[in-house]
């Protein structure tokens, strides 16, 4: 059985996956804890717990956790994780429970949950991108995970899309994560609710947003008009990179359904270069929401075999 | 020994290559044939008469073309070429010729041959950027071409680089070659020339932009300052996507030498996203001008055996 772990800023999920459905789960908090051995010790103990009511061997761990370089196995820096050093989480995971651990970045271990067990299934040069606090995406070309040569490939939210536009939390500006983002949907409806005569309380979430829409908040409809629009370029133009027969969209945002989804569709083919146009498809996470990260993870460890290793 | 092809709109050329070295040159008219089997006739006739010439025996053939697919063997539809159908050229040259031929665009040609015999030997995450009448890219990933699900993947030229902004020849508006090939540079000359008092005759190549900014003309270094920042943000792109870990420049603009690439290389640096920097560096073709596309051309038969191939 696999061990799934999704690392996230408040609370970090761990979860045994058989046969691509997750059949037992536990949470810690990531916050809190001495240091990172301390938070090693305490994730280790939780498995160890799981493994033995469930009366289950764990094979292999997978990790998903921001800002981790699967070359490396190490968590860098991570500005959203407690820890501001380097932390090399898949051999600490390893040395504890004594069978191989994986670690990826989330938006690398979503692309293979969609992969091995979701919308991705026996597609092998597929796109999955997390809408969410920010754009993440990993691409799989030929039936491999893309890692770049520095283990960090795959970063669709950073790529610029109106240069000299909104500032990014990456320093830069006009980059397709300040504009589709949940921070950069915000942003969008304030600029359009700016020049609309009514005045309405701020959405502070997607949600809120998209329930407005859908009465006919008319700041509301062009957020996600433009949204539409910025979002349809940028899957437009990752296509030209690698050729994905099928892009997956994944995270908070894709959730809203056909209110994004059929006018995205819509968008997107109409932006695509002719020669892609009829070739791929766009399509929402087949996996349930609650545990699409966990599979994510455990498709890390599942797959490790099969993943690029360099020295 | 092997055939390496590089098929032109006017001038198709031979090579016979060895240890990445042509030995002997050909060509023949791509025009004036009664159909294409008459070409592929004038072909096979002309690398028979090159082997003889030589006393080499042929072991494999590449040929780059525009327009060509190498999952299918196929020029589709070239719109610069004699043939307003699909030709299967591979299985033509192969039939005729007795060996194993492969087909494969003139930009992923490019590409393999940096990989194989220039610039990029020995890097396995390499972007190869072909700057000429058109912006051509071949991704190589692991150390494999990335050819995508429909052998089309690599049109970096044809990420959306200005939303809204110039008409390109592919039918939309703001495509990075509609800015920094050789046609969108004389336009950005113009542009920038407008906003000048001097009245000068216009330019008709890259070359004559280039003189006028080595002699102060302030319109040709303008031009140079903008194509130099979009072509910088378009390399920054393309990083997000598969992380190489070194870009090489190929084609008629970067040949001219350090009037681009100084600027470039300064411009490229400052606009990568920060987990890139100093992960990733910028050169320029290491092959002869006029050997480059057949050595590129060569490399393609010669790797056949390690491409990925779909039924």
């Amino acid at each position: 059985m696999i061990l799934g772990i999704d690392i996230g800023g408040t609370t970090s999920k761990l979860g045994l996956v058989q046969e691509g459905r997750v059949i037992a789960r536990a949470r810690i908090h990531t916050t809190g804890h001495a240091d990172d051995r301390a938070f090693a010790d305490a994730l280790a103990n939780e498995a160890r717990q799981l493994a033995v009511a469930q009366g289950a061997t764990i094979t292999a761990i997978g990790i998903g956790a921001p800002n981790a370089n699967q070359l490396t196995g190490i968590i860098e820096m991570a500005p959203n994780l407690p820890w501001k050093h380097d932390v090399p989480l898949a051999r600490m995971m390893s040395d504890r429970l004594g069978v191989p651990a994986t670690l990826g970045n989330d938006a690398n271990a979503a692309a293979l949950g969609e992969w091995r067990y979701g919308a991705g299934q026996g597609i092998d040069d597929l796109l999955v991108v997390t809408l969410g606090t920010g754009v993440g995406s990993g691409f799989i070309v030929n039936g491999r995970l893309v890692l770049g040569s520095a283990g960090n490939a795959g970063e669709l939210g950073h790529m610029i899309l109106l240069p000299g536009g909104r500032a990014c939390t990456c320093g830069r500006n006009g980059c397709l994560e300040a504009y589709v983002s949940i921070r950069g949907m915000i942003a969008t409806y304030h600029e359009a609710a700016s020049d609309m005569p009514q005045a309405a309380s701020s959405p502070t979430d997607v949600k809120s947003i998209a329930d407005r829409a859908n009465t006919g908040d008319t700041a509301a409809i062009a957020c996600f008009q433009r949204t539409t629009e910025w979002l349809a370029i940028g899957l437009a133009n990752a296509v030209c990179a690698t050729g994905p027969k099928r892009i997956v969209l994944f995270g908070g945002i894709a959730r809203n359904g056909e209110l994004l989804m059929a006018p995205l569709r819509e968008r997107f083919h109409a932006t695509l270069l002719n020669i892609y146009q009829g070739r791929v498809d766009l399509t929402v996470s087949a996996l349930p929401d609650d545990d699409a990260a966990l599979l994510g993870a455990a498709a890390l460890g599942e797959l490790a075999a099969y993943l690029p290793q360099r020295s």
